[in-house]
């Protein structure tokens, strides 16, 4: 039997450096990307699979379990790495069984992962931000929010944290911080949703509550990223990038506050 | 009857901007991000709704063009926008139509489109690698290539192009260029992604190839870019970002030129 090779955040490859003065030749370190297939289980159901995702490799049970919660299909009773037979020793590591600690409320399908699936015909954003207040799986933050001043701290706060960035250049990273600063936890990955379904997906499995002050992205705030801020009960969402039209009216809806172009020097609150 | 409200790229909200000496309050103009569901019909067939994506309106025949021929899914014989009389006039311009001019080799599924649903079990980034190849619409680029020099001055190129990235500082953009530098067609979007099926459906509906010397693209060269360059037979491949572990398997896997890291004093080259 072949011993799986568990895949690493990241890894090695020669490159060649193209400067105005000639060419380098050096090893350069990539973030690693790889398919995650998510398969789902409840009481008296057979396991099906429902969603794969490229991300980067780790923290793969806490990016299900943060899934299932952004997706509103219910709580982890348990996660494990599949241990189906006809897998190939390269697919171990990439297929995860998450088990539901009840029925789901609705049967999850790609379609309904994409948000589209529901309506009978045509779609547009009203649509979608009904779709998410409709489904939230958590109570909204009631507590209290950091002032202005500290969330134009928040990125540099969590940038030492950033260890893929550090090493790559180019991973997202998600933070969950208390409204006075302290950071909670923080997860990397390609993605910017997997990013943020694996710190709360990180909550999720300590028993902790979804719902926290602030969340801090590395990139943009666009509406799938303010969706799972308000699925979970964020607080306020602050990101280092921009929003959009529809996630500024998604995070109005749903009483979340947002802040875009977040540095040192200053920080714009759109909803 | 509603007459239909066209929506536009980008749209205007007013914010209060901290700074450390107070807070200023203006206009600040944000990307519009709306979802656009895409259905397919074909000789002999009933029309079915098969992808929706969050996209910023504007060039929506080209997003669907570009995205049929990266998906192996064929040319497309005409596309318009959905006259479905249950259509909200809000959600007219979120659906559109494209009729193939045969029968496509498989039959579309969200499962498809996220590359997942063929295997039977399991799922790995050489999976996939196989696939893209196996069902490329599109002969590879066999003309010149740029030289190294010519690719680093390539984004700087295309940025007098990027409008929506001018008025908002937040849209990507993928740009076609001949191997000597002559831009060919830009496109941007909310979304990677659907920059590049943009770009590569506008060449596509104006009756030229998808297969160009090089694909300029404003951000990092995931999986899924590159995918998209290999299946259109792209020659080059010029990232402003970084490429991942994956990305670089398969650009070499399908003879694609893939450079990363791309400004005017150097740019790297991966695959």
């Amino acid at each position: 039997m072949t011993k799986a090779r568990r895949p690493g955040p990241t890894g090695r490859l020669k490159v060649a450096e193209h400067l105005a003065t000639g060419v380098r030749r050096h090893e350069d370190r990539v973030l690693t990307e790889e398919p995650l297939e998510i398969r789902l289980a409840w009481p008296g159901a057979a396991t099906r699979r429902v969603w794969t995702t490229l991300r980067t490799p780790g923290s793969d049970f806490e990016l299900a379990a943060g899934w299932v919660h952004h997706e509103g299909l219910g709580r982890a009773a348990g996660v494990a790495y599949c241990t189906d037979v006809e897998l190939r020793p390269e697919q171990e590591f990439n297929v995860v069984t998450l088990t539901l600690d009840t029925v789901p409320a609705r049967v999850p399908s790609q379609l309904d992962a994409l948000s589209a699936g529901s309506a009978a015909c045509g779609v547009c954003g009203t649509d979608e931000v009904d779709e998410v207040l409709a489904r939230r799986p958590s109570l909204p933050w009631s507590g209290p929010l950091p002032s202005d001043d500290l969330v134009r701290t928040l990125p540099d706060l969590m940038r030492p944290r950033q260890e893929l960035f550090a090493r790559t250049g180019s991973a997202h990273a998600a933070g969950l911080f208390t409204a006075e600063g302290e950071l909670v936890a923080v997860r990397e990955d390609v993605g910017r949703h997997n990013a943020v379904d694996k710190v709360v997906g990180a909550r999720l499995l300590a028993g902790a509550s979804s719902a926290e002050a602030v969340l801090v992205v590395s990139g943009r705030a666009g509406f799938e990223l303010v969706q799972k801020a308000v699925a979970s009960g964020i607080g306020a969402l602050v990101a280092v990038g921009a929003p959009t039209g529809l996630s500024v009216r998604l995070a109005e809806a749903g009483g979340l506050a947002l802040y875009g172009w977040t540095r040192a020097e200053r920080t714009v609150r759109y909803a």
